[in-house]
């Protein structure tokens, strides 16, 4: 029996103002997922936050459906047998169906032995992420690479690592209100006026060029999402209070995380994320949430 | 009689996707602007290119109304005799009316003996710049600090300069047709879809990206505009044949100089550059127009 064990990490979409073209990969949260080569046929079971949530019908688990897309790649005549250990929640905002994903196609892949580029891991794991949320690459395309990426959505997808010199920490911290990515993204008005779109691309753009110059103040800015974030802020109790909090806890900028409901604070120390997280999960009030504090990830998914 | 002469070079405003937000300075070509301060009542003369279409009444003239918003800060009792030399086209899309303006307000201040911050500059050669062109900062802000420069359209507006450690060469050819700035915004629809700003959005980004970085794949890549250059193409005579003709030449990209009607294409040399205007000139075919090839500038307006 052949297989492997891989971690993949939680990874932040959309990252203020970069609706569907920024992803930004966050340490120390992620799902963890062991493939198996089998006989039998595909099997699935899933343990750790929300497992109950997650299918257990190998058809439409996300780390399944990735990783029989590397086994059709590679002409295997193998089934799996999956284990998935969920470090992030369901509909969370912090990329859990992205990380189940790369996680199914990375351990396949690395138990079939075979070497795929970054470009072969994102499409499978994008089949895997298609099922259940969506064909974005904002959190498959971090969630491989690590780091911040910004995506042209031509086709096929420009995936564009960007340096990022003075990585800021991170501070998530999710309620336990669902938020639907399909609901979330209904809410959005399929046109945009010229001053509103104009002013988040110079937003997008000035946030690029902050991470990749390391400029915390341009990046403090920057960090302004026009677009979505009014619109969603209602689907999340409290929100302008949690990033009331964490602006005066002393974060760089503070938004929704994907479609959320996390919310995401960036500082420039670990000592100033914690302080965030806490004010951010005072501000929640009776409302229970989940921290996570974690450096920007250099690293995307990798073994475990 | 005190006196000063500035030199304000040619600026590319949108720079491709960044409409609005982005704008290159181009050295070598550029306005001449001579402020004498006198007793007597505003005088300006005007020589050079399309001079006969800029204005001698002192209260329409650009680089006079510029020159005045210094002396009203200056508190000064003096009145301008102004001395303008057109290098740049009227109405041609190489920022004229901008290096008019900021060489009227540099010269002003320089010859009351004024220490002008560039946000002063930008803030005077503005009044200029909307008394016959609107109130756009993406000649202006070039104009004043040289190389790229981000605009984030907040109020006051946010001017970003962007590093450019590998300044690709520009070739701009501007055909003899007028093309007014108005009616160049006027057929640009006021809502846009989703799809197109986003991928707008991504290619400001990825264009900022490239130019701070080096990366001139990235840079021909990114350069890719979606909003106004399909819209505005049919103003511009034989523009898709230029465009190709440019790429053939081995440009990186080409697009639309501002509102039009110059053409610019980037270069990673001048050898390039040289080569990529010559062809573009040609695909003009019975459209006379000339040429300017010079380096991206890493200085804006400055003594002369």
């Amino acid at each position: 029996m052949t297989g492997a064990r891989v971690f993949a990490p939680a990874t932040v979409g959309n990252v203020g103002p970069g609706f569907d073209v920024l992803g930004l990969c966050v340490d120390g949260a992620g799902d963890t997922v062991t493939v198996e080569l089998v006989d039998g046929p595909d099997h699935v079971t899933v343990e750790g936050r929300d497992a109950a949530a997650i299918p257990t019908d190998p058809a439409r688990n996300a780390a399944v459906i990735a990783a029989r897309a590397v086994l059709r790649h590679a002409g295997a005549s193998k089934n799996v047998r999956v284990h998935l250990h969920k470090g992030l929640p369901v509909s969370g905002g912090m990329g859990g169906s992205a990380a189940s994903s790369v996680g199914g196609a990375l351990a396949a892949a690395r138990a079939l032995g075979l070497s795929a580029s970054p470009r072969d891991l994102m499409a499978w794991a994008l089949e895997g992420e298609a099922a259940v949320a969506g064909r974005h690459l904002d959190n498959i395309a971090p969630c491989v690479l690590g780091g911040l990426v910004l995506i042209r959505p031509v086709s096929p997808p420009d995936v564009i690592p960007v340096p990022v010199p003075r990585p800021p920490w991170v501070a998530l911290v999710s309620p336990a209100v669902r938020v639907e990515t399909r609901a979330a993204r209904a809410i959005l008005p399929p046109q945009t006026d010229r001053a509103e779109w104009l002013l988040q691309m110079a937003n997008t753009a000035a946030l690029v060029l902050a991470f990749a110059t390391g400029d915390h103040a341009l990046l403090s800015r920057a960090l302004s999402d026009v677009f979505a974030e009014p619109r969603r802020a209602p689907l999340i109790p409290h929100f302008h209070d949690v990033k009331a909090a964490a602006l005066a806890a002393g974060a760089l900028g503070c938004s929704i995380s994907g479609a959320g409901p996390t919310v995401f604070a960036l500082a420039a120390d670990e000592a100033t994320a914690r302080r965030c997280a806490t004010g951010m999960q005072a501000a929640f009030g009776a409302v229970p949430s989940t921290i996570h504090v974690g450096p920007v990830s250099r690293e995307g998914a990798r073994p475990a």
